[in-house]
């Protein structure tokens, strides 16, 4: 394995140049200049594009063991249900790691499980917009990126904490079914409810909102396909986390039927204090 | 009556000198610089503040005739459910007219609806935040302002008109009774499923929450005094709106169980495409 005493990257392969690839292509020319950067993604048009405003070095249509230089890193950047059979391919290839930054792990790096040069992560930085045209060399810093190998030791898990603390990410180590479950509480059901609260409104009483609804129902603005493979890729903890936020709208249910003022402040005040732990830096520095 | 050929305000009396009591001083300072603004408001070191720091000229305890110039305006921004005794006592003690900025509107107008010179509103401004120390002169600028008056030519409706327009509000004539369907739909159950969001979430998950999930629970942080009180006030509304979400949630934990692709995805367009009409400038004019 080489790498491991490499305090760089020497050539980064990124498949898929979109928002998260593109962001990490601009990230990687702030930190590590010198690192040669080469794209894979099947649209001619728009990968010239990032070669030509010097975002890529070079770009291919598919992945081609020739094109790929010996130890090269790779980061894939596609929807979670093309990610495993593209790490595979970039390992046959030649990457001597190849990371991820899908955000449903258990069945990626399930499948992946016989490759020990593919670290399975999930930077947690993003935004509903898409496309490198939205990349954001910053997107990352100060961030959180979980990684899911628990052999922290290994060279490639190494390797794949430097890559991201390059990128000024604050790496967590976790189990890929534990990540899961977390992100279908902090994420996913957080998305299906913006979509409810977007999806319960007309047309017509749309020009009354206000910045809250704005606000809670920004994130329901993403791409469909995307967002319904993320969502059945992590079904079962989405199936869990969607019982938990019906249980407790039927309590709010409850309690508006029964004019209950107690517990209505009361279901509010809990979910207020959460929140407002949200920005408390004891929370943040206690995990 | 007085007032209809105002071209403004001589002197306003605000009860309840929050966040939007506080704003709108601090725009009619901007606009009408001329105008005498009287704070009515229980605690006195904070109404002292408020006239130290210039937003008022005068504060009093509680609705006093004597104190009260005829002619005057009264704005009432109180929690909902204090809003229509608080009117009364304005028009009694010498207020031709007196609006208000409460967020539910059927039972306030309704129990008012022997005192004309009451005319209902709604700004639809605010933030989470309260006090007003976060007074924000341009709060109002831009925004809807619903008027819960059918009898536009009334002079106290007129008046009212000319008052928010004078905060540069752009006015809406509704029934009161659609005021609050339409509010469920857009404010007040997003505000219960951001509060659903940020109770399902454990302390030790937060610290994985992205900037989707910030925002998405963002106005989960209000006040749970507040809140009750609004949801209470429009208990059948939101009833009604709760369960249009649960039926939502249920298409999507259906679609979730049976892997059914095509259905989520059609659930996530329908919403994203009235989310991105939010933008749409067609849509903002055509009503």
């Amino acid at each position: 394995m080489s790498g491991t005493e490499q305090p760089t990257e020497e050539c980064v392969v990124i498949a898929g140049v979109g928002l998260i690839g593109g962001s990490a292509a601009l990230a990687i020319r702030q930190v590590a200049p010198q690192a040669r950067i080469i794209g894979i993604g099947r649209n001619a048009e728009r990968m010239q594009r990032a070669v030509d405003t010097g975002l890529l070095d070079q770009w291919y249509g598919r992945v081609d063991a020739s094109e790929i230089p010996a130890g090269s890193l790779g980061l894939v950047c596609l929807p979670v249900d093309r990610v495993a059979e593209c790490s595979r391919q970039l390992l046959q290839a030649g990457c001597d790691v190849v990371t991820d930054a899908g955000s449903v792990k258990a069945a990626i790096c399930s499948a992946l499980s016989d490759l020990p040069g593919f670290v399975g992560a999930h930077p947690i930085a993003g935004s509903e917009q898409s496309g490198f045209e939205h990349a954001d060399g910053g997107l990352f810093a100060g961030r959180i990126c979980v990684i899911c190998r628990e052999d922290v030791e290994h060279p490639a898990v190494q390797r794949t904490l430097r890559f991201w603390h390059l990128l000024r990410m604050d790496c967590h180590i976790m189990p890929a079914v534990r990540h899961d479950h977390v992100l279908a509480r902090t994420s996913h059901l957080p998305h299906i409810l913006a979509s409810v609260a977007a999806g319960c409104v007309t047309d017509e009483e749309l020009m009354f909102a206000g910045s809250g609804f704005r606000d809670t129902t920004r994130i329901a603005a993403g791409g469909d396909a995307l967002w319904s493979s993320i969502l059945l890729e992590n079904s079962s903890a989405c199936i869990s986390a969607v019982d938990a936020a019906m249980q407790r709208l039927s309590e709010y249910r409850s309690a508006l039927v029964g004019h209950e003022e107690e517990t209505l402040r009361s279901l509010w005040a809990d979910a207020a204090n959460r929140r407002r732990r949200l920005h408390d830096p004891e929370i943040q520095s206690s995990m």
